[in-house]
């Protein structure tokens, strides 16, 4: 078989186990069939600009601990107004001899390699969201560093907390879905957890931070970004930031003032924001990358365009990514309420 | 339904995660059940020596965090000369008011589970193997602490490596499956990954520590405690320790002197041993342990007797012990040939 | 000489390392001299309102790792209104036999202790600062963890800085001391350091920034709770939170939107809170608390009270409260300008 | 002044901190003074083998985290049998235009400096020890990573110990001096502390370590591997390893096998080994290596050769190499016995 030239790029937000995935597929894809490999800087920014440069082997040397890409990323994309489409893409791939791509991103970036492949660009994608949120696989890689990483720090504020007799809630990422905070949340023994998937009143919440306070210990709250209280009045926090967006909608905030209010406690509230993805993957989102970068090589090495990696049980499979970006998984309501009986 | 009073045992070497099972099975029962605890101290021991005390909700608290096992640990079975078998557990048990164990150990313990539930023992068993080698269940807690620090350990020779152009050995646990071997050995980027079932010349392991010297490397080599070298003449390392055991049989030193031997290459071997079982769990670990031990106090609040719970995919299930017990899980070879397409 | 009986308490902000110091007053105390302890609760509140319990050796096991103070903390003074002073203090530490204080805490806890010395209160001071702004000291525990964790923070930023071709600002703790920002952004590698003691124009810092991107790196910047920028018109964020308090009067933020709008590049801020004070304390901390604890112990035994225990150069020595808590340690302009030779 | 050419080398054992000194020597001479730099490869080899290049400010971006050091070492020195002592090493300076070098090393790597200096070589040193025991500075850079690894490697083998009821036996470095031991040993709560400078006999520990069991704790000894125990009759290893080297020598496992003799407690022994010197640098690690990389650059500039920089206190300053040479820092007897109140 002869030799290709495969285009590779990473797009949306960046995530532990980007780099993994592009030295698993560089690995094998140079050593076992000869191919050659480009880097497409900022995701598909860089086929739309034609910014473009050959990886070689000797800068995927050591990258699977390594944080973030170095291909970089943005959220260009090639549909976006002026961008060219398909037409551009595939023109900048043929400048470059590239034969194939390998797309590695959330969401939106699956669906505008569906997109592209139902065009006739030759694509592979490989999925990743750090929240988990993907019904076409059963875990994404980066969810485990935030997941340990949210964890370690709710091992931090209790103590402050127990010390000072004050409720602690910890916001962390998950706009649509609520995984990182439910597995920190168990993993930390949190008090109370909140979820996208599972509105609820501030006095429920509230409930549970008293009860925890009565037993004598320092509740300790966790929210996902994406949580909505349900019904009541809420005690908003106001005003704009620097750059005219609404202050401190942040829902831990929010959370801190209604908590404090409702129960006389004393209530702090940290935001873990960007820790959550930066830095050295751990190494079970190391282990599941390479695995989704060699399993991509393969994909492409077949010509098995339109497909998608992903994890089902213990083994890496494709997916078609028509499929693929249908549908997010959500925390079922009975894997809430199971954790739920650990609350208050 | 009326109260149940359950005794708990742990049994085996020790894992991270065993407290998350304990804190998991003592917090659901008594929230929602009103159920009672005893915990049987030092494994199966506590029942033939009848050494056996309440388990109270303040001993739990805080405890998904801590390594080790609160009851105890031993090898004792009882089975054992002199020990009474099942006629001396019910008898303990009859003496202590317990309607049924929860039993969370490895192979031998659940075996010991199984044979106690043919003749009648009301017993629910929790797999726990650090080494991951458990068929009836695709990942078991602990395994992923251990996969972690083998990595961390890996992440850190390599620098002294590097700086002397030294060959590192990593000697990691797994007696009979190379699981940890195998995953920190691909997170950590190792030059050789020498696993159980997998067995191997030197002079094979010796070529690639030898390519990757040649690329201007310091080659980083893991082997699994219980990988044998095939054929050839040993480099051994002969003698007996202060207890008469003999000396380093240990595969890492080994590994260590003949890769030196025949490559020329300054070698040395470091030997993980208890590092990699102590300590507190990964939230991965923290998380997969509360979900086991939530789902084994369903299966005792049930009467579902005979059981074990295990993991597939993402849900935790039921299998009978009979079952569990029967089939190690190695490392497939297609699945270590993946791997070593990155060796060398 | 006879057994005395000691009381201990820890006042102000948790640090990591209070149950340190707790745990080497007390098993040098019961161990050498077999002096009797009790925990004193939640600061000076607990000789205010007779809150004070016996401490016993079990109660100190495995304490040097944890995080937090076993003994609560509070800001409570005895010289506030109502709360009767150094008489109210005697008369509690007469009604449960108390020889001696031994009160661990910041420069407004020290000065309380001498206060009362004054007044004939026998007691011995344990310095505390996390902000290591105490001139008497060289170091205080608590500040080489806090220091550690917003390093490890700063190398996760990074990498998303990086990948996202993003300004990160991390904003940590030092009100009225930049120490921790100061090593912090040193270890982390920072491309800009904003101490209180250094105030600048915010176009100083984007001009550092702007270099930084110009070398095609993303700029990071660490910045200390109480920096105050100079001169120019700052853009400001506005608003109260739900608590009343004007909001985002956080100095990061404010840098993030500065900074973005001087210089174009995208800005992010991460306020690290909680986490620098919360968990369990480095080795260094646990070493430095056990010799703070052990030498006041020395002080209490010799009846050498109206001191404070303090690090010089290598040995731990004693300096008179009065002394002790008359002047705050800032850093030399010198040493900034030696570390701002990195910058941009 | 004029601009200068200046030369690097890094000597000896590797040691965390060693990339970061290289970089503040290189980022503070490329920025303030316009000087340029070679790396000498592989330590004096280099000089004696010619083996220089170029070192740009490139090629130390992002260094001061990274473990090891990028320009290699050896235990090559100039005064070895045909390596053409001060000669060669101005041979080589004049070949490459080098008016200066810094020396970055141990005990050994210092004294060649000494008595290069002493020859006419311009030279600085910066000292590294990871065991700190170089009298002539209050610290060296290394051994805050090296105590940190060893205090979480007794956090996680303490776990272990409490589960099986057993002992455990941490081997640490230390060959002359036994600080790491000391203050590893204070930091994770060890019950008893063996350092080469206090010998003892094995029955003195074995009555800690029963004395640990008789409170149903699980004694946890750390042992520097310079220890020798004093008189009374040894429980040996024996053997030979692969190399033909004694076997296991090694005084961890002979102190796991003469406690367990003499108190019948199961007893393992964990050697750190290269653990403790490789990988990321602690915070303080990294603060101190760049504040000494920043302090050589300027003796150099200064053109005050023979020089050594060196803490006291919280100030770096130089330290003739004569006398910096002179003295190793041991242990004293009165800080061990301090330390030894809290054994058993």
């Amino acid at each position: 078989m002869r030799s290709m030239r495969i285009g590779l790029l990473t797009a949306g937000g960046d995530c532990p186990g980007l780099n993994a995935v592009i030295r698993g597929v560089v690995l094998k894809g140079t050593r076992l069939h000869d191919h050659e490999f480009m880097g497409v800087r900022g995701g598909w920014r860089g086929l739309v600009e034609d910014d473009i440069e050959l990886l070689t082997r000797h800068q995927i040397r050591g990258l699977s601990k390594q944080g973030g890409t170095i291909l970089g990323t943005s959220r260009v994309g090639p549909y976006g107004e002026g961008n060219g489409g398909a037409a551009r893409v595939k023109e900048t791939m043929a400048r470059h001899g590239l034969d194939a791509l390998v797309a590695i991103g959330g969401d939106g970036t699956l669906t505008v390699a569906r997109m592209l492949h139902e065009e006739g660009v030759p694509v592979v994608g490989v999925p990743k969201t750090i929240d988990n949120d993907l019904a076409a696989t059963d875990v994404t890689f980066g969810f485990d560093t935030a997941v340990q990483i949210a964890t370690e720090a709710i091992d931090r504020l209790r103590t402050t907390g127990d010390s000072h007799q004050r409720c602690m809630v910890v916001e962390v990422m998950g706009r649509h879905a609520g995984w990182i905070a439910l597995h920190a949340g168990i993993a930390g023994g949190a008090h109370a957890i909140l979820v996208p998937e599972v509105p609820l009143r501030w006095e429920q919440v509230a409930d549970w931070a008293q009860q925890t306070a009565d037993r004598g210990r320092a509740p300790l709250v966790v929210v996902a970004e994406g949580f909505t209280p349900e019904g009541g009045e809420e005690v908003t926090t106001g005003g704009v930031d620097g750059f005219g967006r609404p202050l401190l909608g942040g829902i831990g905030v929010q959370a801190a003032a209604n908590l404090q209010e409702l129960t006389g406690i004393e209530t702090r509230c940290t935001t873990l924001g960007h820790l959550q993805r930066g830095g050295s993957p751990s190494a079970y989102d190391r282990v599941l990358a390479t695995r989704f970068g060699t399993a991509a090589l393969d994909a492409v090495h077949e010509h098995d365009y339109g497909q998608m990696v992903a994890l089902r049980g213990t083994e890496v499979v494709r997916v078609p990514l028509a499929e693929a970006t249908m549908q997010t998984k959500a925390v079922p309501r009975e894997q809430w309420e199971e954790a739920a009986i650990l609350f208050g």
